[in-house]
């Protein structure tokens, strides 16, 4: 398999990224290849530092970066060289497998739904977020951004993205799926919800618990957290706020150590023909191999097959 | 001045709410009466047990209770000798200043806006919630769930109802309003947020810094955070498991501590003619006493007076 990784995405970039992919290099096997994808002038210094063999990688060679704040659509069919845009046209033509960057998040949405296009029957990814829980293990959260303005058959097509996700990635047979909601009882909640909950508790491809509410997202009451890209976006920002303001107060334990987004890597986009990982601006070199397993994952596990089947 | 509270709501009433109002009794002027609105029967053991001078409260005796699951429209008029329901007949008619239960939220609402009703120019009210920030202070969150659906004047109009609050409770004139959002760029958002950024800019009734996230819930970046209910109720609800989870696992810190619900006492319906404030259902005789000085700082401060005058 063929793991492509931008080297150009993110604040720290290039030095995170490349120390990032000599790291995840180490867990690979021999049929498992990085592809850096990047400014080659850039990457082989760091390598040379780190006395790494540039052997081990293969490299596409890139002269164009998208900036954090740049437009996403004008930003990549503007800059074709760009690392993102060269990412994506690669995962089109299937030389690589899969695609991570912790670049501009809008520029890989867009990337991957110009590129590779939405799953058949699909009608709009998501981004998910993987939600350690209290008890161990994890919950995966969606959507969180690529959405803000959902219908209710959205909300039930994150369900089955979500469901299958955490079925093959972390082996969750007939997760829980829950609705992010303002109260339990089925009546309880906005239009929007109110729709959602209908259509979920109908339909016999989701293990649906009914609604659950914002204190719900740790405490492993569900596998499968389904909410709106607005409502997820805010929650997930909250989240994170509160890891910081832990560590801030100097308070360390097991469980917000697993909150740490360079724990999990980064955040699928669910619901498009191939692997896409999107990972934390402020990504450090132990969150760049994390999204490199988590593309290996992916690409091991055949999800997007999975998916297009759900979806046929 | 007269300080209603209900007896009979909340989970640990009427012994939770009777302790408390004694606590409140020895921070109130000679002037300032606390009413307690409920059976009597119970509330006098209570007292007596705690060698407690009943001659310091007046009394309402009431028979019936409004359940914390029951619907609050049928119970309010199906229920009318309930405490919550003698209450707001009691505000309606001026016999009372204020009113406070930590019983049925919804009945706390519908109440409020049937008996005493909405200021006249304010097309919704909301809840609001007291968010403690890390480098001290208070900031207002609004709304935290009377409004699951809203519209862009609605959260217009919240923003100034949550200035005024500030303006008027904590001494801030002129309070930054940020409008919570999914990035900080003007044409972020879904359509509500959109619509409702174009209609905050150009006023010149608020002190708008534009678009906040979930990260600045705590982080003193805004006095006022202008939300929908539905995001609020979530975000509220994902803040408290916080600090419940940090409490489990033995972390004590100043910050957090003011983050418990018990701090802040309650969260006041801002937008009806008359100070009401929803206590939270668990709420312990501390909660009690810090609702009723909030109830005692809306009256001093005539709050409503200035809401009128802003709306007229």
């Amino acid at each position: 398999m063929k793991i492509g990784l931008d080297i150009m995405g993110g604040d720290f970039a290039p030095k995170a990224t490349v120390l990032g992919a000599i790291e995840a290099q180490s867990h690979l096997k021999n049929d498992q290849n990085l592809v850096l994808i990047g400014n080659k002038d850039l990457i082989l210094p760091i390598l040379q530092e780190q006395n790494f063999n540039s052997d081990h990688f293969e490299y596409i060679h890139t002269t164009e970066v998208i900036g954090m704040g740049e437009h996403p659509t004008k930003a990549i069919t503007q800059k074709p060289n760009a690392s993102i845009s060269v990412g994506f046209q690669l995962l089109k033509e299937g030389k690589i497998d899969s695609f991570a960057s912790a670049g501009n998040t809008g520029a890989m949405l867009v990337g991957s739904m110009f590129s590779v296009k939405t799953i058949p029957g699909v009608v709009r990814p998501a981004i998910a977020s993987i939600a350690p829980q209290i008890a161990g293990g994890h919950s995966i959260l969606l959507d969180v951004g690529a959405n803000a303005d959902c219908k209710p058959d959205n909300l039930l097509q994150f369900g089955i993205l979500g469901s299958l996700y955490i079925e093959h990635i972390y082996g969750i047979k007939h997760g829980k799926v829950g609705l992010m909601n303002i109260g339990e009882e089925e009546e309880k909640g906005n239009m929007l919800s109110q729709a959602a909950y209908s259509m979920m508790k109908e339909t016999p491809l989701l293990n649906f618990i009914g609604n659950i509410e914002g204190r719900d997202l740790f405490n492993n009451t569900a596998d499968v957290i389904v909410c709106d890209g607005f409502t997820g976006n805010v929650m997930l920002k909250l989240a994170e706020s509160f890891y910081v303001i832990t560590r801030k107060k100097g308070f360390k334990d097991e469980f917000f150590d697993r909150l740490n987004y360079e724990e999990i890597g980064g955040s699928p986009v669910l619901g498009v023909n191939a692997p896409v990982i999107i990972g934390h601006g402020i990504s450090s070199p132990k969150a760049i191999r994390n999204m490199v397993m988590m593309s290996k994952d992916m690409i091991e596990t055949r999800l997007i097959e999975k998916f297009k089947a759900a979806f046929n």
